[in-house]
Order: structure tokens, then sequence, then C-alpha cells
């Protein structure tokens, strides 16, 4: 581990003089909220020695330059809503808040972009595209608190990805300030660029290890003008997840979303949310939403996806073609995060990938664990995308027997996911809360190059240390 | 520049130990395919001392590592249909062609994949998607000939990357060779995956520079079940490019394609295919191609397109909903190619991209850079991306005088586009072709990192040396 010096007063008045006095903070209880993310352990929790709120480019870099030359770790930090403490400052040094950078720059109709400062919540992006009669397609489930710059730094993905994909697909030009403190302008309204390494998907989803994004291109679609929703209840898990590549291949459709929630999930909402959810004994939800440019497309879409459903398990379909109908359906699968909470102030939310078809399998297999360690995890997520939610719940245990009982269980849920042909991150990210796993579930030789790409630019680790590799 | 040793008999015994006889080749005759690709010009086109042909991973991991011990350059090669000298041997030593990984390994119907090797042409991969119902997506103009490697290698785009994107966003898994000949494992059949750095799309477009790919999980879609294609030809170039982003904002459309040829390439197609093409005269041609699940809406999708063109200066709308009519609007765009050849056998092929807007200014300039050096630069390409094909037509000039004015020109042509915002090459690459006017074009600061990233992991710069940086 690389050693790191303190900050000095010296530092501190250098600091003020490139951000000025006000930006510059000390006070213990102001740091408070930068001292975490939304994991909610306290050995995730590191108070800063400062944070800094830079305003430009040219203040970051000059930070950086300061920070190399001093030997001060720096971590970015966006609107603090991650998950896997990836903006936490483990080394202490400096936090770099970009909540200042908070500008839309440019909604371009012509060319279908959106130029932002990475500070601007994903839900501003999509509400200034939808202005214009145009889409962001990004949507992470924490659209309305999370930052695009974090978006981007861990590639967020979300409900949409089945038909959209993550972040990555969006962003087609960012400006950088390196960990060196020299800025790189990479793209912008170009669809099309092969003129040398493609950086900008580097840079994405690197959280925030590599640069700091101060300017984002994105790229944007039309405005889909028709969208359906559909509840469907299943007997069996199994069932309402045999139906998902159905609707690809027997269908021909790509659905926008297709989500699931487990027997253990439908209950918590409903309890959240406290009203009779439709068939709640069931052993599984699926939602699915299909959007198009025609309303007979999306009606055809839709009918298609009802039979396919109900020949295939589905207990009944309810559809949901306006706006009040469809949030409707879409409230039991948004407050899982927050009833799950109900159930078990603390726990801890996974984010496995699998193929589809490998998703009754898994589950499966999360049963047998929850089962052998005596802990209840309950299952939802994105299974257009392979992409579960599996939740461990402390409830009443004590400390140890919880960080005991974590770290066995996950292991062994890590290790069916990697054996099925998935990977123990789909969305949150490694940070620093699963280092360890991902040397124990990484292919040796890629994690390798990823560490000679992150020394080849930042040799002296300044830039959000202890994060991915621990580097 | 780094120096290299020539092939000595020891290495050639060594490299028949590995692959067996058979498969090394020293005959000049047998080399001289492997000398050069599509780029005609004689100044690209360099022997190899010897041309292998491994069959698995472990061999071309045997031939890095000696190749590495020796000082030897290894250049990769797929079918040779790429237009920037990428698999060129410039400083000789071993072709490694990757002819013989030409199985396709399996068509997952569940999980809408395909896993292939890299030596499959890309109408290979596309027809094996068709026969299950399926689809993949890539389609370079080269797909009957190119191979998926190249494509990999190229980050390819074509003709429907304003729907689907470029080949980038279908690659989900690699395995990789790398320089130091270990074997990089990435990705599979997940479509999300956050665990670490995305070195997949560092690989991809990378123009095997930073590795040998030998397998590849590609991402299928659904097979659209209906499709129509429209040709509207305008009196004007700048009447026909305004309509683009309409059918995408007014009309909230995303098509499939839309091309569009000028009026000297429209002259030229009609020469080639001996045939009147429907108002040969005019200023422009465009071809619009939409695809859907609903016939219903493919009809809707293409009134509304053929609606907005006839509002906005288009002469005639001519639609075809059937293969045979579809094939005929598409020879006049397919052919260009060849058409441009028969006009002028020595050519210069260009691929830059600008913003969609300012396809109408970059092709003003280009006029006016036409006319200052007295050389023909038909336009064509990609309008939907403002991906233009401007070709530099030697005819009948001298060779110094070809060589000093499309120096000049392309100088200025790539001048005006990147003040436009645009880039030099959106499919083509830099290969050893454009390493000047790569270092002329870039963000200096992005060049240094791609470099640095280079060096870190093919320290000996023994992988297809003396391309796009020159290292």
């Amino acid at each position: 581990m690389t050693k790191y010096n303190q900050i000095t007063e010296d530092t501190l008045r250098e600091l003020r003089n490139i951000v000025g006095p006000s930006f510059v903070v000390t006070d213990e209880e102001k740091m408070m909220p930068y001292a975490h993310d939304e994991v909610s352990e306290d050995k995730y929790v590191k108070m800063p020695e400062v944070v800094v709120r830079p305003r430009t480019k040219g203040e970051i870099s000059s930070i950086m330059k300061l920070a190399n030359k001093e030997g001060i770790p720096v971590t970015p930090r966006g609107a603090g809503t991650g998950l896997s403490a990836g903006c936490v400052p483990v080394f202490g040094g400096i936090v770099l808040s970009m909540e200042r950078f908070n500008k839309v720059l440019e909604v371009d109709k012509e060319n279908l972009f959106i130029i932002t400062e990475p500070g601007v919540t994903t839900g501003e992006i999509q509400k200034r595209a939808e202005d214009e009669g145009l889409f962001y397609a990004g949507d992470p489930c924490s659209a309305e608190s999370s930052q695009i710059g974090g978006n981007v730094a861990e590639n967020a993905g979300g409900n949409r990805a089945i038909k959209y994909g993550t972040t990555s697909r969006y962003v087609l030009g960012l400006e950088v300030v390196l960990p060196n403190g020299k800025i790189m302008n990479l793209g912008g309204k170009c669809v099309k660029d092969v003129a040398g390494y493609d950086l900008i998907r580097l840079i994405v989803g690197s959280e925030g290890t590599l640069g700091i994004v101060t300017k984002i291109w994105l790229k944007l679609l039309p405005l889909p003008k028709y969208r359906a929703d559909l509840l469907v209840p299943f007997k069996k898990m199994q069932e309402a997840i045999e139906v998902v590549p159905k609707i690809m291949t027997m269908g021909g459709i790509v659905p926008t979303s297709v989500e699931f929630m487990d027997s253990m999930t439908i209950k918590a909402a409903e309890l959240y949310l406290n009203q009779t959810l439709p068939h709640s004994d069931a052993g599984a939800y699926i939602i699915v939403e299909v959007e198009g440019s025609s309303e007979a497309q999306v009606e055809d879409d839709y009918e298609t996806i009802g039979k396919l459903c109900l020949e295939n398990g589905g207990i009944e379909v309810y559809v949901a073609d306006n706006l009040s109908t469809q949030e409707r359906i879409w409230e039991s699968r948004k407050c899982v995060a927050e009833a799950l909470r109900v159930v078990s102030p603390v726990y801890c939310m996974e984010d496995i990938t699998v193929p589809t078809s490998e998703i009754p399998e898994i589950l499966k297999k999360i049963t047998n664990i929850s089962e052998k360690y005596g802990v209840k995890i309950p299952c939802f997520g994105h299974a257009g995308d392979g992409n579960i939610h599996a939740t461990l719940l402390r409830e009443n245990m004590d400390n140890d027997t919880w960080e005991n009982i974590k770290e066995l269980a996950l292991r062994e849920i890590y290790t069916a996911t990697c054996m099925l042909g998935g990977n123990i991150s789909g969305e949150h990210g490694i940070g620093a809360k699963r280092i360890h796993f991902l040397k124990e579930f990484s292919d040796p030789v890629a994690l390798n190059v990823m560490q000679q790409i992150k020394l080849a630019i930042d040799p002296n680790i300044i830039l959000n240390p202890g994060k991915i590799f621990g580097l």
C-alpha cells in the first residue's frame, strides 16, 4: 500500500488559493456527509481531511498537480448514491466534490445531443431531453438523486438496459482531468470515431480511478410516443423467467424492461405500501415494458407478450397504458429497496449477473445458501439482463455473526455465479467493498492488465486510491 | 523506432515446431497476398519474412513468446479487406494469419448469443443468426468478405450504425492472446459487467496492437420481421441532409440506415450498372431503411418519412417493401466503391465523420478543396452518422503530383472536419496510412495516454508495430 502524506496548513492555504476560501471545508460536522455513500455499514465510513468544491477544470487541474507534489490522495465524489463505497476517502486526504459542476450546457435538437457538467442529476438530464421531445435512455433506479458524473464513473445500468444498454452506450464525448492534472478531450458530437483507442469507454466505469470527468456529451434518441406496461404474476419463478427469451425469439420483440420480484420481495412491497397487491402469494412477478413510435405496434407487442405469458404459466396479465396505471405497476418494483429496509435496516444488496437462461439456477442456489447460513436473501432485479439484486438481510444478527455469515454466503453466491458464466457486479462496481472478491473471481491476466493501465495513468496512485484493486 | 531482428533458420524451425511445417509459409509467391490490404497504393505493400497460420490460442501464445524473445515483429491479419494498411507488416517479420480460426462455435438461442472464432466472415455470422430467426446487427459494406475478427479490430461501422451502433456494441466477451503470450478472458454471455475496467472496448478498435483475439461472444437481437426501403432523389444535397434530423425529431423514428450519394457518385453508379437510374441528374440521393416487429409500424414509419422528404425538397419517393425491389434500391449505393474504380483505378477513400448537422458545410468545403487542387472528390456514405466517404480520384495524374495533391488536400479536409467538431476516421482506422495525421489532428494528451497503454501492454513493441502511433 502506498504511503500518503497528511494535509498541512500550507496545503490548505494552497487549496484556498486555488478554489477560494469558502469552497475549502475542514469543519468535521460539515464534512460528515462526504464520509460515506449509501452502503449502510460503519466500516465503510471514513472522514476526509478536507473537502474541496471546485468550479472549473482549471481548478481541478491545479488540485491534482498539488496533490501529486504533496503525496495526498484525492477522492472524487458525485451525489454519494453509490453502493460499493467507491467515493469514500479510505486514506483520508482530499474529497473533491463535483457538486458545483451543476449546469446543463446545451441541448442540441438537430444532432440529438445533450452536453452537461457531471453534477447534474440523471433525472434532470431525462427531463431536459423530454422538454425538447427527446429521450435520454439511461435510467438507473436512483435517477432522481444520482448524478450523471456518477453514472459515467460506474457505467450505471438500470431498468432499460435490455433494450438501450448501459450508460456507456450514450457517452460520445468526455472532458477529463487526468491524475497528473493534464486535461484530456475525447470525442464529441460524432457517432463513429475510430481515431485511436476507445479511451471514452476506458474512463466510463473506471470508478473515478483514471480521471475526473468535467464535461459529458450524451447521445439522445427520439422520445418514444407510446408505451405500455404489463404486470404478470406467475406461480413459479422458473416459469416467469422462461418467458423472457420467448418474448425476444418467438415474439420478435425487444422490450424496454423485464423486471422480476420473488415472493419475499412481493410480500415486503405489499407490507411497505400498505395495500393488497394482486396475487401477492405468487411465486414471482414480472413487469414488462414496451415502447414504440406507433400505437398499433405497441398494442401488437403487448398482446403478443401477454399471450406468451398466459401460455407459459402466467396467472393473469395486467396491462397499463396510461401514466397513472403505469405508475401503480412500477410502484411495487421501485419501492423494494426501501421496503426491505423496513424488514431489516441493515442489509447487503448485491448486483450479480448471469446469462439470462441461468436465472432459475442461480436463484435455486441462492435459496440453498440462504438456508445453509440462516440468512434471508430476497431476490429481485432486471430479468432481461440476468442482473439480480440478491439482498442479504441482517435482521437481528449481532455484528460479528453478520460479518462472518455475509463473507461466507457472498463467497458461495459469487462462486455459483461465476460457475454459471456470470460476474460479481453488473451495476454497482467494486469500490472499496469488493476488492478481495474481485481478486478471487476475476481472470488474473485481465486484472494485471487493468493494474498496469492504472499505474501508467496514475503512477503515484493519487486518484481515488484503495478502490477496485486496492491500488 | 524500435530495431527488430531478422528471422533466422532457427526461428523458422521453432515456428514449424509450434504450428506444424505446412502452416509456415516462406515462399515469396505464396506470401504475396499477405503483403497488403485493400489500399491500392504500392507504398503500402510490404512482404513479410514468414506467414504463420496457427490453429489454437496455445500456438499463438507460443509464437508471441518466441517473438518477444527474438525481437521479431508480429502482424495479425484477418481477410485483408482493411482500408488503412493496418495488417501490412511494415517492419517485415511474422504475419500471423487467423484464417484457420474459421468456426462458428455456438448459436445460443435462449440467451441470444453467437460465439465464434475470428476468421469467420461477417456475412456468415449474419446468416447463421438468421437461420435461427435471430439478427447480428453489425453490417460493414464489406460483410461478404471481411472477417469478424477484423471487424472487432477496427470497430467496423457500416450502414446500420444510426440505429444499431458499431461492432463494439455487440462484443460482450473476448478471448485474447496478449503480446507477452498470456491468455486473457473477458466477459461472456452477460449483458452487464462492471467488475473492473472495460478492457473489451479497449481491445475493440485497437487495430490488433494490444492483443490477438481468438474467440468472440456477440450479442444477437430478434430478427426484425418487416422492413422497407425508400429511395428519394433531391435537387440539392443541403435539402437531403436537412431531412435526416427531422426523421428523428419530428417523425420520432430511428431508421436502420440513412445513406446518401452526391451527384458525381450517382452518375458513376449509373455508368457502372449500365442502366438509367431515376432522376440521375439529382443533386443527391438518400436511401432510408426502416424495420420493425409489426407491419403496421413499418408502414406508419415509411409514410411519415416519405411525407417529410416530399415536404422538404424530395423530388419523388420510391418505396421498396419486398426483397427484389429492396435490392434494386441498394444496388446503386453498394456498387459505389467499384463504380469509382472504373472512373479512376487509383483513389483514396476517406471516412471522415462530422456532427450530422455539419454534413452540408463539410461537403461545401470539400467542393472548394476539390476545385483548389483540381482533384475530383465524389462523396457518399452514412448520412445518419455524419460519416462521409470523400474519395479523392487520381484519374490520370502522375504519381508525384498525386502524392503531393493528396497530402495537401487531405490536410485541408481533415482541418475542416476537425473545425466542425469531427474526426479523421469513423470506420477505417489509422493503420499505417494516417499516423502523421492522427498526431496532427488528435488531442496530444489523449494520444499520450494511448501510447502509455500500448507500452504498458506491449513493452517490446512486438505486436503490429508501426501502426496508429508509429510505435
